[in-house]
């Protein structure tokens, strides 16, 4: 429906919308609209407007969007109803934490496989999934023809994993390590940054006590 | 320095050149510019330049900024110089990776409690913390005067821990479950939303595939 660049706050509502949209009763009404969206989610309506216009054309007038169609929509958009295979390496508390959560296959995402250097972890098996000498990393990504690779190994470890990551043909990498990995060209980066985030909630909280506290 | 509303993209780049300049090598020139840190971390000049003049006034001609007073100045535009005592909630292997992560109290957040309602887990202990019965979340958190909130329990009970942390003092929830929290207005709200972060992560994926492809 849409190429080229799409602003990251798009994808972001978008996920909103969609979760919401899932969690609506299936006795709900087969019509919503943009209004109804914006008011649940307290967004400004023009935007939800704009936003669902671009992923699922314009909705019927007066009624608005089937409910349906427009969860369909908003999936393929995500890219969640193209399941891409996912490896993970660092299975510490952080990725055990994201093996164990079995709902990224609702969003796209199949991990099979997970890699740590631990010889106490190796051949233990996790959420169902068996773990693999980190050594393996490249052979792997290659065999099983993965495409995500998410990283949690501390960060000292990091960019070594990333680059066997690369080698074994991942194009996509996932890091939660807390470093700036250097990544070639053609090659997707998504970092969680925990230190930006705790500072921005910081930040909003310093905000709000200022204007209720008046100083 | 600054009041108002800060972009919550100058909060993240902010957070990217406190990191970078922390791990700079403690023999490095005394002096560091704009531009170099722009080119270390890949962001134009230009914004490097405006983000810096913002949080830390202008830098000395030809030579830039002092690098010792840069990190002061960034550490505290993040408020990571200015403590914070924090609660948990939910001791899954979420709430454990973040309990075992030490760093946070570099970037201002220490964690004074943990709660779960799991008889197995009260009154361990965790990274040196123990692990209350969450039904004491509203009474702990108002005698420990705790001002974050950080949620990792699951869906169906994140909106109960959330208004049990309000009632007991909490003026900022970071929460990590996959849910739209209700938080009345004065109270500082972050989500960590990984389906939107697989999402974004998806859309650059397909993006640099087509631009490599050729389709």
């Amino acid at each position: 429906m849409v190429s080229g660049a799409i602003p990251i706050q798009v994808v972001q509502r978008a996920a909103r919308y969609l979760h919401y949209l899932r969690k609506l009763p299936p006795d709900s009404p087969k019509y919503i609209s943009a209004t109804m969206i914006a008011a649940a989610l307290d967004i400004y309506d023009v935007i939800v407007r704009k936003d669902l216009a671009m992923i699922s054309g314009d909705g019927k007038k007066k009624v608005g969007y089937s409910r349906m169609d427009l969860i369909e929509d908003i999936t393929h958009f995500l890219g969640y109803d193209d399941s891409t295979e996912a490896v993970i390496a660092g299975v510490g508390n952080l990725g055990k934490a994201l093996l164990c959560y079995r709902n990224f296959e609702k969003y796209g995402m199949r991990i099979v496989a997970a890699f740590d250097t631990d010889p106490c972890l190796i051949d233990a098996e996790i959420g169902g999934i068996k773990i693999i000498d980190a050594a393996k990393i490249e052979n792997l990504c290659l065999r099983l023809n993965a495409k995500i690779g998410v990283i949690t190994v501390p960060e000292a470890a990091a960019q070594d994993v990333c680059d066997a990551m690369i080698r074994g043909g991942i194009g996509a990498i996932w890091n939660f390590a807390p470093i700036e990995l250097k990544v070639p060209q053609g090659i997707a980066l998504k970092s969680e940054d925990m230190a930006a985030s705790l500072a921005i909630l910081n930040k909003r909280y310093q905000k709000e006590k200022n204007s209720l506290g008046g100083t």
